[in-house]
Order: C-alpha cells, then structure tokens, then sequence
C-alpha cells in the first residue's frame, strides 16, 4: 500500500511551520479522500432527463407504492432527516421492525453496492427491494402497476420520462427512483478543504482530521465518501458483541463473508445516528470508540473521539433544497389501500 | 332565510340572455359562498411571525413528536397529498386505526371548529390532540418537550418565535403548529369566479354550480369553504347505513348533537378521498348521491351527479409550494425512540 507509506512519511516528518503542517495534512488527505462529484452521476443503461427526475422524486414520496397506502421511500429514508429515520431499525408493513438499520439516502449513489450486505448492485435495484418486502411496504409489482397505471397524470409522466420503450414498468418505477437519489449529493466543508481551501476546517476539524488519519480509521472509512467503498468484516480484532447478523455471506454463501458488511459512509454521519448495522449505539463519540477497539484494536481516549467526532461534523453536508411533489389524485380504478 | 327567496327568485326568473344567466349565477353564488381570505387570518392571541411559522412547519414534519419516531403530522396530513392521507382511517402508533377519517389541514383554520366533532375550537388546540393519543402519535407532552428542548436548534427557534414568555411549552408546540397551518389556504379557480371573473368556470363548471345551489346542496356546503362552518345530522332524511359513530353528542353530551357531524368543507374535495366520517366511500360521484339522498331526499341521477363533481373539481386550490423543513439532529440526551 504506497499510499500508507507515503502518509507515514507525510505524518511523521519532524515538527513542521504551521503552513507547511496544514500543507502537509491537505495533501495526506487528497490521497486517500476525494472530493464529491459536482454533478450527479448517471447510469449508462438509466441516463437522467428533468422529467424522470421530477417523476423519481414524486415516486420516492408517494405512500401508494406501499400496500397501505402509509409508507413511502421517505418514510424511511427521510430528507428532513438528513436521509434516515433516526431509528434503530425501521418500522414497516403492520408494525413490522426491520432486520437492519436504514443508511441514509444521501450520496448513496455513490456506494459500491446497495444495503448493508450489498446485495444490490446499485440505487436502481435497491429500490425495488423495500417497496416488495412484506415488513417494509409490503406491495407487489402487480399492485405498483396497478396503482400507478390508473392514474392518468403518473401514465404520461412515465411517457414523457421513458420515452420509446413501454415507460410504465416495475423497472422503471425504480429507475426513476433510483434517477432522482443520484441528484442527493450533499458536498460539505471537506470538500473545500479537499480542493485547496485550507481554512474550509477549523484548526480544531483539522486535528480531528489528523487523528483519524493517524489511527487509521481511514483504512476503511476512504475515498469520496469517507467509506461506502469496501465490505469489511465487523469486528476484526475484537467481537463487539455476540454478532446474531451473519452479513454478506447470505448473499454470497462464501465463508470469507461471514460478519462481512459494507463500510459505512461518514458522509453526514453526524445526522445519521443511530450508528452500525443494527443501530445499537446512539451516540457518535462511542461508536468511533468502539470501532478503535473492535476493528483496529487500539483504546481510544475520550478526548480523541470527541476530536475525531469534531473531524466527522465537518462532513455534515450543506442541507439540499427539496420541494414537496405534488401528486396526483388516484382514481375511482386505483387499487385501494390494504393495511391488514 | 331571506338569501334563499333572493336565491330562488335569480333561479327561477324565466329563461335570460346567456350574459344575464352568468350574471345571475355569480351574483347568487356570491349570497352563498365567499371567497377564501388573501392572508392568513392568525388568532388574536397566537400572532404569527416569520419564525413562528417556520418552526410550526419543522415541527409539522418532525416525525419526533411520535413515541415511535415515525409519525409526523404530515403523516395523516400529508402536504404531497392534498393534506390528508387518503385512507378510510389513519394507521397510527401500533398500526392502531384511527376512529374517523383524516381530514385534510388545507384550509383548516377557517372551520368553525376541529374534528369532526368540533371537540376542539381552532388548530392550535386541535393540534395538541394526536400528539398525545395513544392510536395516534402516542407521545406524552413531558415526551415532547423532553426531545425538543434537548435540541439546541429547536431551543432557539422557539426563544425566537415565543420572545418575552417561557418559550418551550406543549402549548407553544401547538401554537407554532397552528400558524403554520393558517398559511396553508388554497384559492382556486372558484374565488376567481366568485371575484367578478366569469370564465373563471367553464361552462360545464358552471353548469354544475347552478345545479349545486338548485339541489340545496348549497344549504349546508356554503361559505367561503363551502362547508366547514356549521354541524348536521348525517343521515336527516334516511339513515345511510347503521350509524355506529354517535357524532357529537359524545363531545356535549346533548340529545340533539346525536349523530351531529361537521359539515365537511369540499374545498379540495376531489384531493381527499375517502370521504364521509368514516372514509367510506371513495367515488366523489356515489358520495354526491348519497348526500342527495339520505340529506336532502333526492334521488341524484349519475348525469346530475356527474355535473356536481366537474364544479366540485373546481374547488382544487392551486398547490402550495412547500419546501421541506430541515430538521435540527437529536443530541446524546433526546429521549430515544421507543416503539413498544
């Protein structure tokens, strides 16, 4: 790993002037950070247009995609909430609790793969899941179809999105869907710092920054979204607690993904508590403490969380501008809502 | 009812110039109905700032006025969807089902009174209600300002929009709830109509205005919300069905409030489906000849029904742009979520 090497050799350089030490730590950073993208990041095979756009954001809050008529995307995945629910797990169809913690949302585009194990490719696929699953918005493909088709306004809006393909299918709900959460990109004050602004930190993020480096958090939580890029196994050195969630060898039956879990972004994680994979721990300064002791094997001091914690607001992105859709009345042919 | 002899007497005059005609059916729409008010009409004692309003709004959407962390009251009043939630009864704390239909906040504040009971007298006390019931939102008041004043956001805002006066009570949570829902009013093409412009309407529009105020409708639906501003008997002249729900007598306790109800406003009538207390029937048309006959005596044929419901459509307001509260994060100290 050169860029360790090169890290090491930038950390460990004898004491320097202060301007060369922000120099220093700008330039460790871009190594292993990167700057979000400054456009949304489209799919070859799902290319954006406004109207798709304007159609995945009207889907994405519309409760009749759930069999009762009560659950959208954004029940769970609330963009007033800085793109989760702030609960430990979700709850769905009939009250059902879900299996894992919801990840926000936002910049989840830019993942390696969908859901904690990663058994979606990408946004588009990942948003069929939810909307089937008989605990979260328990509907069917038939039922989607059957709701949106009866509605003249969703029938010209699919035309105008999809054009010279059949627009109204389940894919499609999903593209459109998956077409407007790439738009959710939410660049923070690291990125400014990331692309030259040295005083986008204050001294104190900057520390922060630092330590998290020095500790290697950075390790797995890298790239644009400060993690988000790799799966790692929980509990490394250490097991947190009797793990009861196998992780990704469900999906792949490979015993080397036993306890194996996308590394979550840090991308607004300040907004996103609370924290792992079954929303266990609440409280960001203990996560970062037990990820030091659980995955890197080192104890770390409450004063380096806080100043880790310090580091990781700074990510805390600029608030997007969403403007409630409006959307159009079902009709006297929409299925009705079923909530037993 | 002097206003019904000038009413019957523009009706029945013999058979006009079309210019008389329109004439006469705007001046006789003018006796019954009224247009909405331009500007919010705020409570004498709950005046409304910039600030109040916008923190009315977060608190609207903030699903952390539920026990569970999931229900907002934009859940039942969803803004997206014409500020109800078009189901028969809400889904509350539980997947508990609410007693009565959600009606929508459209428009709310110019009733007589809230619920369909009227048990509460505005939307600020209004407000204080599924807060706190255990189907509905499930908090307890002590819940509530527990969250919001472990919030320094949501501490501020309220200084702001409460100077001068203990800020932070569950009083004051409803009262910046109820400002922000007396700036959700609606005109639509009708106030135009109402304010001189005759092709405001087209002419099957007005057509079925005029039938409207011929059928009496017009009787109880009336005003500037065409409703919403006395109570009825549902069921005057026959009974629609067994009537299990005993209205208002359960509010006063007065023989003659036995079966009472609010009139409904059928302001975005064709937005809030399912209507009728009960949210039993989905089909503006059925619920237009039900009306007819268990209230008036008449039986509505489908063409008469049918032309009704196009001036009905009428009364759609144009949509608010509502952009989407960013809510403040909890801090280590917000009581948790609790979905029990």
């Amino acid at each position: 790993m050169p860029y360790l090497l090169l890290l090491a050799l930038l950390i460990l350089l004898p004491s320097p002037a202060k301007g060369d030490e922000v120099y220093r730590l700008v330039e460790s950073a871009k190594i292993i950070f990167a700057a979000l993208p400054e456009q949304p990041v489209f799919k070859v095979d799902n290319q954006a247009s406004k109207s798709k756009i304007a159609l995945g954001k009207m889907l994405f809050f519309d409760t009749r995609l759930s069999k009762s008529n009560t659950i959208s995307c954004n029940s769970c995945h609330n963009l007033a909430l800085g793109g989760a629910d702030n609960n430990s797990v979700s709850i769905g169809h009939g009250w059902q609790k879900g299996g894992r913690n919801s990840p926000t949302v936002l910049n989840s585009a830019l993942h390696i793969a969908q859901f904690w194990d990663g058994r979606a490719k990408d946004v588009e696929e990942q948003a069929q899941g939810p909307i089937l699953n008989p605990a979260e918005m328990g509907a069917t493909e038939d039922l989607v179809l059957e709701r949106l088709s009866s509605i003249p306004e969703y029938v010209t809006l699919f035309r105008k999105a999809f054009p010279g393909e059949a627009p109204l299918t389940y894919k499609n709900v999903a593209n459109a869907i998956g077409a407007f959460e790439r738009t959710l990109i939410t660049p923070s004050r690291f990125d400014d710092f990331l692309k030259g602004d040295s005083n986008a930190l204050t001294e104190q993020e900057k520390d922060g920054l630092a330590l998290f480096m020095e500790k290697r958090c950075s390790i797995c939580h890298k790239g644009m979204l400060v993690g988000g890029g790799t799966f790692m196994r929980f509990g490394i050195m250490r097991n947190p607690w009797e793990l009861k969630d196998r992780g990704r060898i469900e999906v792949t039956g490979k015993d080397s993904d036993m306890f194996m879990f996308k590394v979550p972004s840090l991308r607004n994680v300040a907004l996103t508590y609370p924290y792992f994979h079954n929303g266990s721990v609440w409280n960001l300064d203990q996560a970062v403490k037990i990820m030091g002791w659980v995955q890197l094997g080192k104890r770390i001091t409450t004063a380096e969380a806080q100043s880790i914690v310090t580091f990781l607001k700074s990510l805390t992105g600029k608030p997007l501008k969403i403007e409630l859709p409006v959307l159009p009345p079902s009709t006297a042919s929409t299925p009705r809502p079923n909530s037993d």
